[in-house]
């Protein structure tokens, strides 16, 4: 578009409509006997005798097409993987096709051709290699059909966690990285210079989401975090993708573990209304969620040693070994694939977090575990201002560093609580993966800093 | 509730059903004459003859209550500012109360009371502090009435984008912030220690929203970003929110400004329609965006100096008032507050900028301003591997340190582009304000590290 300013001078301008000449993949059903334009990048050629299969990689399905010198004006030799195309097809319907047609490819233009051949096999079913290779190559391993559906169903997850928290008056936070201070402790903590000043970077949204309480009752944030582990382990990743939500005005904790319930059966069932196809390409199987057992700690500890006749070892924490025998058990006993764990004690749990009032060795707190996988940390936070100063002094903490953190209770804070839900370990126990780095589009553990 | 399992033992359960016993602030004026349950934080009381405001703030809004003796079964001075209560009331319909009715309170339970009185008075109808203390005491600060509803629209315009974005079928992808080298070039990046190797705070997803370009044709990320800027203005931050997408198969440089355009403007008539109550608060003039006027980055900066007979002292970019200046011209001569700038110097664009075939001095780039400051910069990149290898050649860039970078190049990518937004900025221009801290939750600066 012009527009013609005073002086005579045109200037042109943009209004916001995008000319898309190609028909997009999700409509060409609807153009069944017609020709049309599509692009795409070329996944897989496969020649027949007479004819060839050409895949066509487009946003999120593999469009099959067909070339035959009977129909395409065009050399298949022109065609090469990895090439980015626009093509001219005729749309005929065809019921032992996926989707319910083939392209019969008329014309061809090619957009941009790879420089090299891709150095392993990215086109077939999956990708078959090791797992370092398979995280090295991610620029073009992600392009496996597999691989990508993993992605995308990641992102129905968080799709579904923002409307549900939507829809429950949550309103969403965007809290710093860059931190003056750690909020779960220990040495697990990056540190970095800023300007001169020692800074850290953010292990959890904790400070925030709780000062945010104050501010809007209930508070969300899907946003990376950061751990210094130095665990090069299936299930640690340095940095990951933090579900956080906060809300005051809780009962108990009971509360938070009831939104959560509800947000996980929602996201299940929108990823059975919204991404049917990815569900298929991976073969999940989704569970469901009607109600998730709730068992303490400690009776959960005892209860997996004298069901399989171990030893406790700790009483502060789970072996992995055990988080997979308590699910195998519960799974046993209720179906279900979730279990609730609360009252961990007092010790092992930050200074934030409220004391159970009936025995103040435990906290009023949970894990939620996922088909043996802890997916979520969570619970009631203290509120009231000289009980966590007191809290902090009897853990050895400077409190005056924590001036701007304890702003909101000094000034008031509603009873409150909340929790984070690692969004790879979820995606990662869902689709029954046997490490976390799986669920991570750029992993970043240990060793690994790249790509 | 509880289930039996085999063996007799009964075990407690969670099914998602959040007992609420309050009634929603939205829904209280479904209760005219009713008596309801509702929660919240006492906001202000302000003490008439004869009776009493109490205004409670809730999620979204400041509820007005009237304590009196005639109908208050509790003394008045029982009541805190910054408390939080459980309040029984009845509903009495009110013409002249801005929501339609009026709480009577019949019985308070207090939750929760303030330790102290805040420092400031901040239940007036705007913090009146200097910036300095306004950030300071943001825990407390950001729950005065206009500051909080700065950050519900923030969320407005996030929900708005992503809607947007998924409507237009990019994908949404969480890329690492720790990364192995800057996308940007210069000075401005953090360093950290990572296990005793040399790391960065990403400055920007560009390396992989491009990658990503190559799985799914459209991503996008709204991520923070991190850079180390020693300038201490009102509109640089040290680390931001980022709005990111990347799209394939653009035909030209001007299709991602089409995007953009189309995004902005379903924002803007997003946030009319859902954030009506806090455009009223925060008195803010939506502009329309109907087309928004291009102009080439040597022409502005010509215009801009015979227009208002100013010397050109820079040809690689724009002053600080160059912008403002260009803003007022182009606010005169088209009505638009939104202006795109083109053609940026090749010098002054990173090394993945595609250049105009024409004229290699020129970027296919361009940069979008909004009420004079530079909210979005974006373009077309290079996808040929031999193009950009030859570019960073050319630039003086050791290759071989962005393997993993050029494997997209190398094995395949269709022709592609994307831009940057600011959200702090872009919130912060629609808002009129003069410093970008004020639409940044906790901001990070050369200074400021806390809260």
């Amino acid at each position: 578009m012009m527009i013609n300013l005073k002086n005579n001078i045109t200037i042109e301008t943009i209004n916001g409509t995008l000319k898309d000449l190609t028909t997009d993949e999700e409509h060409l059903k609807d153009h069944i006997g017609e020709r049309v334009q599509i692009h795409g990048s070329i996944y897989k050629i496969r020649k027949m005798s007479g004819f060839s299969f050409v895949l066509l990689r487009t946003k999120r399905r593999i469009v099959q097409c067909i070339y035959s010198e009977e129909f395409s004006e065009f050399a298949i030799d022109l065609l090469e993987e990895e090439s980015s195309i626009v093509l001219t097809a005729d749309v005929i319907g065809e019921e032992r096709s996926k989707l319910g047609f083939d392209l019969r490819m008329i014309t061809v233009t090619s957009l941009s051709e790879p420089e090299a051949v891709a150095p392993m096999v990215i086109n077939n079913k999956c990708v078959n290699t090791s797992l370092e290779n398979l995280l090295n190559y991610r620029p073009i391993t992600l392009r496996n059909e597999k691989e990508r559906a993993i992605f995308k169903l990641q992102e129905g997850i968080c799709n579904a966690f923002r409307i549900y928290l939507m829809k429950n008056k949550f309103t969403e936070i965007h809290t710093p990285k860059i931190v003056y201070a750690g909020a779960e402790g220990g040495a697990n903590i990056f540190r970095l210079d800023y300007f001169g000043k020692d800074a850290y970077l953010a292990q959890s949204p904790q400070f925030y989401k709780q000062m945010m309480v104050g501010v809007y009752e209930r508070v969300y944030e899907i946003a990376p975090v950061f751990r210094a582990e130095k665990h090069d382990t299936s299930r640690h990743l340095n940095e990951y993708t933090s579900v956080d939500f906060e809300m005051g005005y809780i009962e108990s904790f009971e509360d938070i573990m009831e939104m959560e319930t509800g947000m996980i059966r929602f996201a299940l069932e929108y990823l059975m209304e919204n991404y049917q196809e990815e569900i298929e390409i991976l073969k999940v199987k989704i569970p469901t969620v009607s109600e998730i057992p709730v068992i303490k700690f400690l009776e959960a500890k005892e209860l997996i040693a004298q069901t399989y006749k171990r030893e406790i070892r700790d009483y502060e924490d789970f072996e992995p070994e055990e988080e997979k025998l308590l699910h195998e058990l519960m799974y046993q006993m209720t179906g279900s694939e979730f279990v609730f764990v609360t009252h961990y004690p007092s010790k092992k749990r930050p200074f934030y977090a409220m004391e159970d009032k009936n025995n103040r060795e435990e906290t009023l707190s949970f894990d939620l575990l996922f088909r043996g996988l802890e997916i979520t940390t969570g619970g009631q936070r203290i509120h009231n201002y000289q009980e966590q100063v007191m809290k902090m002094q009897s853990k050895g903490m400077i409190v005056e560093h924590f001036e701007s953190y304890l702003m909101m209770h000094k000034y008031g804070m509603p009873p409150h609580g909340g929790l984070g839900l690692g969004l790879e370990r979820f995606t990662s126990r869902l689709l029954n993966q046997d490490n976390v780095r799986l669920a991570t589009l750029f992993p970043r553990d240990i060793n690994r800093l790249t790509p």
